[in-house]
């Protein structure tokens, strides 16, 4: 078994009309793919429910092989692997890129697989945040990400921009300051994961209604009030007390709970007003944020998925190059 | 059926033997009593698995009357009850006393059952916390308390003080500022529960042991880490990112997350340098918050069960004085 190193790499004739791409984001629930042709359009995608929690280790070639075969028959350039693919639960860990690092930095650290079809394979390295003055418990305290540096690297080219603050919300929404086309400095929290555990497992689930459609005037006064100096642990028992005086019913004791989350991580943020942030999200997640940033006089620009490939496609491109 | 009225209260001769006080905590989850004699000794305990959770509606009294029918046989002058069983899932609804309250506003508010076997019957209510503004989810956010007012009546008693700023950790811990002998007002956190949901249902569960004795150095870490301008969910991330690079390991990180949700507590209560906190909690819980109190230079004076009692005996004393 050999790994495929970058000197294999070969820019093609700009009229080959052979795939130039397939792209795919694995993550912990998901597996997403895009074929991009030679003109660098998306031609193809495919969106599967099996995350990587789903396969068992030594079975992820196959797996991969079993879904992306026929793409793989159409002999793309290359193949880029991004999200928890390359945890250590993954098919092969590619350790984290430290910041500041930029998409050069990214590629430099891919981790090379063995070619599959004679399509070279490599795995995007995650970001870490490590204080200058090393990893302890107090003020020394690190963080992470892995598939969301693909996409806010995609999101700045398709604003074709290099400079920016970007959240992406989600179970562990991550906010990003991005300067000179590198990521600086980021900040996770917990949001998406504590909705769901308050929502499905404490005394709030029994007044809550998590299905319920979002109510904006709910949503909006639970940001303000997750804008205060509070303790979210005293923030969160309010929810129950305006259920027990009525001032909350279950569809909008969901949506304060949303914004209360969602609000504590503006107050930590603190966008300026009138800023502009770039926002990574889903139609079920862009919205509230949207509104969240609205509340601090803040606009936001969406993207979804196209992110994500625009991500793979500028480390695509930083590859050829420098192989050229 | 006709409810027993404080008029119907006798001051007993002091020579009269018999017990002066029945006093019930009748909780979400468990059911405590004390029968205190004439000279306001307590001359028996007894604690049952028995919460209100457990009594189908309608079967109050008949449980009460099963486990506790030896001592009303007994003839006590009185039999308080205070807890959960006080609200609208338990045997009668005893409305909250709004704050500023004190003992004598308890007393007033007392909601009278039928006498059982001659003895006067009746429960304590809970305090609310309602903004001068009225109820809103803004600004006007209230807060309750049920079962912890008697608590703070019996430790202000016990420590012959009217004054002073008590904490009762729990599932709910509530920080009380007492003045003049009344609250007057109060500040619950979800504390134990967010915790217990953490550790139970959360991806911090899984890299966390839960039943670990306290690591003091790791729970100090987290109160310190807690005591910063950070929202939850990102220092909850950080126990994460900790583990991740093995600066902590599952006892340590059980440990730092209860310290990062106490340290919440006291950045939002703020006492001041040399401050004594009385502190009315469990063995478990009780050693946490002194050190935490401590990292703040305030000491603590620490309550378990006597303070219940305490409560419970200075309603007695009120009613019958002004029974007398």
């Amino acid at each position: 078994m050999s790994a495929v190193t970058p000197a294999r790499l070969r820019p093609r004739d700009p009229r080959d009309a052979r795939p130039r791409l397939l792209a795919i984001d694995w993550g912990t629930t998901s597996l997403r793919g895009a074929l991009i042709d030679a003109r660098g359009r998306i031609v193809a995608r495919r969106a599967l429910p099996h995350g990587i929690l789903q396969v068992a280790p030594g079975d992820f070639a196959a797996t991969f092989e079993r879904h992306f075969g026929d793409w793989l028959g159409q002999a793309p350039a290359l193949c880029l692997l991004s999200g928890m693919v390359g945890s250590r639960q993954g098919w092969r860990e590619a350790p984290y890129c430290p910041c500041p690092a930029g998409f050069d930095a990214l590629c430099r650290n891919l981790a090379w697989l063995p070619a599959v079809g004679g399509v070279p394979l490599a795995i995007v390295p995650g970001m870490s945040l490590v204080p200058s003055g090393g990893v302890d418990a107090v003020a020394g305290v690190p963080d992470v990400m892995r598939g969301e540096e693909i996409q806010v690297i995609g999101a700045l080219r398709l604003m074709n921009r290099r400079d920016g603050l970007l959240v992406l919300p989600g179970t562990h929404s991550k906010w990003v300051h991005a300067r000179d086309g590198a990521v600086i400095r980021f900040r996770t929290f917990m949001t998406g994961e504590l909705f769901a555990l308050l929502a499905r497992h404490s005394i709030l689930g029994r007044t809550l209604d998590a299905q319920a459609p979002l109510d904006e005037a709910a949503f909006v006064r639970g940001v303000r009030r997750g804008l205060r100096d509070e303790a979210l642990g005293h923030l969160l028992f309010g929810v129950r007390a305006l259920g027990l005086f009525d001032a909350l019913d279950p569809a909008q004791s969901s949506s304060h709970l949303s914004g209360l989350l969602i609000g504590q991580e503006l107050r930590d943020m603190r966008p300026a007003s009138g800023d502009t942030v770039a926002l990574i999200g889903s139609d079920a997640l862009a919205p509230r944020y949207r509104l969240a940033l609205a509340q601090l006089s803040c606009g936001a620009v969406v993207f979804g998925d196209e992110a994500t490939w625009a991500g793979h496609q500028a480390i695509h491109d930083h590859l050829m190059e420098t192989a050229a």
